[in-house]
């Protein structure tokens, strides 16, 4: 920052970074496979819903707390409506969470690597922060089960390898770390088991959930925390009072409606994650398991993570490419649909040649084009 | 809050009471007049613009910095993108400024009194608060001009009277000050001036506004801080990176774009209000002068302003009551359209009666029923 009127922030917020996302392009024509969005659209179910919203009252302040949402949301969830608060997407509710708390003098614990806004909501905050730094499998550590902290983000699925914990682990973090154990399921929709049933066992567990990823909403900006009633109490005390849309809150609803929809699509997603691996694997790439709808894979030898990331960028397919130590041997894939993983790996096969990478010759037909 | 789990969060937040919203019946049947919505649906346009939207990209994040409406906003307010924030209403907007700027050990200035989220955000950032009283008649007494502050919050047109503070008041408070000052114009355009023009020559103003009330789109969550581009850069850091949903965005480009619209539907609210107000007095009520799409009144002798709610909410009209020393003398009458103050102004007479209260025949035909 620049100017004589930086002097009013706070300390932190002047030395902060800020967070960085992945690029979103504007103009059409990319393959984009860099932030795990769903390749399939929401149901039509959702569509006809926003679609007879429209003409009603836009001029009207929505739902407070999305009482209906919230009551969808608790069936699909099975735990009591007022076990769930509604968020602005699930960054709004890591953020409310963040707040309620967080502050200087308490410590938060998470996971390196993992999903960087965590780190930017404890530096808001001002809190002290301190970096579990996982195996080199992207597992978790034995020291983690001695920490102690006010407040631990765990997401899992972990990015950036899609590394899912199991419950057991869950636990036992729950019952060592002395304080707030937030559990961030945004991918468990992609995975064999998750942890919600925990929150109704454990007053210090809060699990996150978004419609971002397996409903095919990440442009509705649908979030919700999942915990004991009086932490939701609390924690309703620091969200903004109308923070979901009204359109927002309808096409969840229609979204969490529709059971068979969602099962397809996360089985489709699931079976394009096998293809994808197995085509990788096949190319060369080293593929780390994923119980979400992103892949971390490791380029054959002969080209760097990072000269595949700019190569791809060249011919307009976007994937990510983190430039930290743990990360950089890596790229790390959206999981597409049938078409757009059929071209990435095209263009992966004229980036490895671009790069006299050898590959073996597909013994069956999985890789073709 | 009670149990076991409160003891994890911040003390602050633990102690605080959450900003209590307008009450927003679920039911059909009521006339609303209790949280400044506007009468009127939003522009045809914007409904055309959500619409065609609508078989878009809901499955992909929105643009991060909401770069066209940044775009359309600074156009409509005389300034370059880089001095505006788009948030999810001025409700975040002014979360993300009091995150920016204020913590513990810092200190924060409102009026009172004023609108109350103000005090809600400051407590949540455990800064300390200190209220200034304003005069009786609700403008700002001398001492104002002496008090230093971190940050100080005033809302102009000020709720919950409406009073409109003078642009030379906003410019020496901006100088006296000592840290920020923030000028909430959410009502501003019913109002005959404004000051956001004093974010070019001054490095600690922001301006506030939003699309809830003039533009009639409260249900979308629009509002944006105007700034200094130093300021907007370091509030960026704060944001969540994905805050205004895509609908949200578009729906908001198209209300800035329909200017006619626009300033017909403000000029017909500034003449319901010179026609509510003379109606009022007409009754024997005391109007407060404002600046804003609401009324401040003093219900004849004969009926308290709490009586008068209540007669009123049972007959299904929704007006506000802030049960306060400074405020219970009054009602709080958000301008409504035509009929709706046709019907509230048929249902006060009759309230009236019930209360025994006198007032003089209708001179002209203004109150007609």
């Amino acid at each position: 920052m620049r100017g004589e009127t930086v002097k009013y922030f706070r300390k932190n917020i002047e030395r902060m970074e800020g967070y960085v996302p992945g690029i979103q392009p504007k103009e059409k024509g990319w393959l984009k496979l860099n932030t795990n969005e769903s390749p399939f659209p929401p149901s039509p179910h959702v569509i006809e819903a926003v679609f007879q919203a429209i003409n009603g009252s836009l001029a009207l302040y929505p739902d407070l707390a999305a009482d209906e949402l919230r009551k969808k949301a608790a069936r699909v969830y099975r735990v009591k409506p007022s076990m769930v608060l509604v968020g602005n997407g699930s960054d709004e509710v890591l953020s409310i969470i963040a707040r309620s708390f967080l502050e200087k003098g308490k410590k938060a614990l998470i996971l390196h690597p993992t999903y960087s806004l965590f780190e930017t909501i404890v530096d808001i905050q001002g809190a002290r922060l301190i970096r579990q730094k996982l195996n080199a499998d992207f597992s978790l550590p034995r020291e983690l089960f001695s920490k102690k902290a006010d407040c631990a983000f765990v997401a899992n699925p972990n990015p950036q390898a899609g590394t899912l914990f199991s419950r057991k682990q869950m636990e036992r973090l729950a019952k060592t770390i002395g304080g707030m154990l937030v559990i961030d399921e945004a991918y468990v929709d992609f995975a064999p088991w998750n942890c919600l049933s925990m929150v109704r066992e454990y007053g210090n567990v809060i699990v996150t959930r978004t419609l971002s990823k397996s409903y095919s909403l990440a442009g509705m900006r649908i979030g919700f925390a999942v915990a004991q009633e009086a932490l939701i109490d609390g924690m309703m005390k620091v969200k903004d009072s109308y923070n979901v849309n009204r359109l927002s809150q309808v096409a969840a609803v229609a979204a969490l409606d529709d059971r068979e929809y969602f099962r397809n699509r996360v089985k489709e997603t699931m079976r394009q994650r096998k293809f994808l691996g197995r085509s990788l694997k096949m190319l060369g790439f080293k593929v780390m398991p994923s119980g979400s709808n992103f892949l971390l894979a490791k380029p054959p030898n002969g080209v760097t993570a990072g000269q595949l990331y700019q190569e791809l960028l060249e011919r307009k397919v976007l994937i990510r490419f983190f430039d930290t130590k743990e990360l950089r041997q890596y790229v790390r894939i959206t999981v597409g649909n049938h078409e757009q993983n059929d071209e990435l790996l095209k263009t992966i096969k004229l980036a490895l040649i671009r790069f006299d990478v050898d590959y073996p010759e597909t013994p069956f037909g999985v890789v073709k084009f």
